[in-house]
């Protein structure tokens, strides 16, 4: 079958590889009808992946192919949602809806003996676990916003989770990627007053103000921070969602985030400790946050999606084939494309 | 008046000070009754007072003996719970509970215009923002109890708080002091199934153990990580209540946290930075606690001990008049006291 591998930093090739199959008896196989391009992957776009020649991508909707032996709610032909991590669905986390801790699971496309979603077809280990059905057909229009259920509409509503956003609330939104815009519609779902997103990409920020963003911060750094507590009354953000990752984006978030706030970190983190233990103390506030368990907001989400009240489909500005999948990383890594969506 | 000064470190005096006396309409001046020497004083007797000849002490009850012309809720005469923090219980982070954020609060006994508990009389800000009467003779057998209800068993309460403790759970705390040991309380009236108490004083462990306590770890380091990880099943506590405050401990509270969970920092930080904020991330755990609003806990925490259904009290073993305070500070140093009352 054909597939998106990577084989070193910037090096993303159309390839053919062994056809995916069913290995375990709880494996289904999907055939990909919808991936996508994850903000995730550029980092190894820029240093390099796992190991060399793995295939790429964690987020996809499919249609079942096949199943094992003992899958038991999981059946061929139906549409499913993919999140970006298996997970057994009986252990203790995922009994908590902490599905990206559980104790079998383990995440797609990330080098590891689970395939990638940018391909033609996936194994899916755990399917009952992992898959979520839909009831529409494989082609319907809703397709890309059903398409960020399996990642960045549920990573953005675990950030504003996490940053504890409630009704009145002052949020602000650190990145204008497709995980940021999602935490704004996130954010307003919860019932967010003054929703601040902080990003420099105009076309961005307009989506993000389609969204339900009310206030705009281009600045970075110390007078990002200055400029956020001129639009709180000096006091800051009661959440503070990080959906950035790289070092002065958490430390933005330390100096913006209110005394008793909160700060939902979904930005792979590239630093190794929490700055300002100090001063974070002595305003109690609080910093969580990781990989979302996506699978666990489905539910919430999916009504949302399928009754029109948010189309988070729209961060995907680009649509390609598995032919255009590099020169899809290249657009996104240059910031032409805000988000990839893959018809392999 | 009579009251404990700090002049270096180490240099604890019982000296005549100007009397304590209303400033401010909005002031009420307290005849200390009950007071005590704090694990938190330990610091500047060990590092030095913020200034020299301060006067110490940030807990009390006292009765009322004056207040300001704005003065509506105290009268003369009542008996008062005096928390750590004064607060105007009027601005927002107040209404919000948060009175250890107050836009006009501070600190007791912290070397700044506001005197310290440590003394026969004190002048309270914010009377009645601050001021918790209780309606007991002033010499009630339950003063211990509720002098802890100005800090320490408030302190341990918001540690369970904010390391979100729930029926069931497994709680790991951190420290064998007065706040960690009514940190154990707290767990257990949050309904905490297994706590782990990590120390290694025999006495503090063995008063653990009567508070609720069902596992003792007396290693540290990653031989306390090892220990609780077996006691755990090999996940980790939901939650973990940090309690001491050096970079040790909150390194092994991240080591001893399982996926998912939440730990509660309350022991005054002396480290920069949170560690392992990589694998914090991927293991989804939270971070939160600071200096404890036990203004707005009195109200919860207040029919437990009047009740008897908890005896935070017996965290004091010692007893000592104003004289006897340079002693007190010096057995809880050499952790040949627990906690001392002090009984001006």
């Amino acid at each position: 079958m054909r597939a998106i591998t990577m084989h070193k930093a910037g090096d993303v090739r159309v390839e053919n590889v062994p056809d995916a199959a069913i290995q375990e008896p709880t494996d289904a196989l999907i055939r990909v009808t919808r991936a996508c391009v994850c903000g995730s992957d550029l980092w190894p776009y820029n240093d390099g992946p796992n190991n060399a020649g793995q295939v790429m991508g964690h987020e996809a909707i499919g249609v079942v192919e096949a199943i094992g032996s003992d899958v038991r709610t999981i059946r061929p032909g139906q549409v499913v949602i993919m999140p970006f991590a298996f997970s057994d669905g009986t252990c203790m986390f995922c009994d908590e809806g902490l599905q990206t801790a559980c104790i079998h699971g383990g995440f797609f496309g990330n080098g590891n003996a689970v395939g990638g979603a940018q391909a033609e077809a996936l194994r899916v280990p755990f399917a009952d676990g992992t898959l979520f059905p839909v009831d529409v057909d494989a082609e319907d229009a809703l397709m890309p916003s059903l398409l960020t259920l399996s990642d960045v509409m549920g990573t953005g509503h675990h950030a504003a989770v996490v940053a504890q956003v409630k009704p009145g609330h002052v949020v602000a939104v650190m990145g204008d990627g497709a995980v940021g815009l999602c935490g704004v519609i996130a954010a307003r779902r919860l019932g967010a007053e003054q929703i601040i997103l902080m990003g420099r990409h105009e076309d961005r920020l307009a989506l993000g103000k389609e969204f339900g963003a009310t206030h705009f911060v281009r600045e970075r750094g110390d007078e990002a921070i200055a400029r956020v507590s001129e639009l709180t009354g000096g006091h800051g953000a009661h959440s503070v969602l990080e959906c950035v990752g790289s070092e002065k984006a958490i430390e933005t978030s330390m100096g913006i985030v209110r005394p008793g706030g909160a700060v939902g970190r979904v930005g792979v983190p590239h630093y190794s400790t929490i700055p300002d233990a100090q001063s974070m103390f002595f305003s109690n506030v609080t910093v969580g946050g990781g990989p979302a368990p996506v699978r666990a907001y489905i539910a919430e989400l999916l009504p949302e999606v399928l009754e029109g009240r948010i189309e988070p489909g729209k961060v995907f500005d680009r649509k390609v084939d598995l032919d255009g999948v590099p020169e899809g990383y290249d657009a996104m890594n240059r910031r032409e494309a805000l988000k990839v969506l893959i018809k392999p």
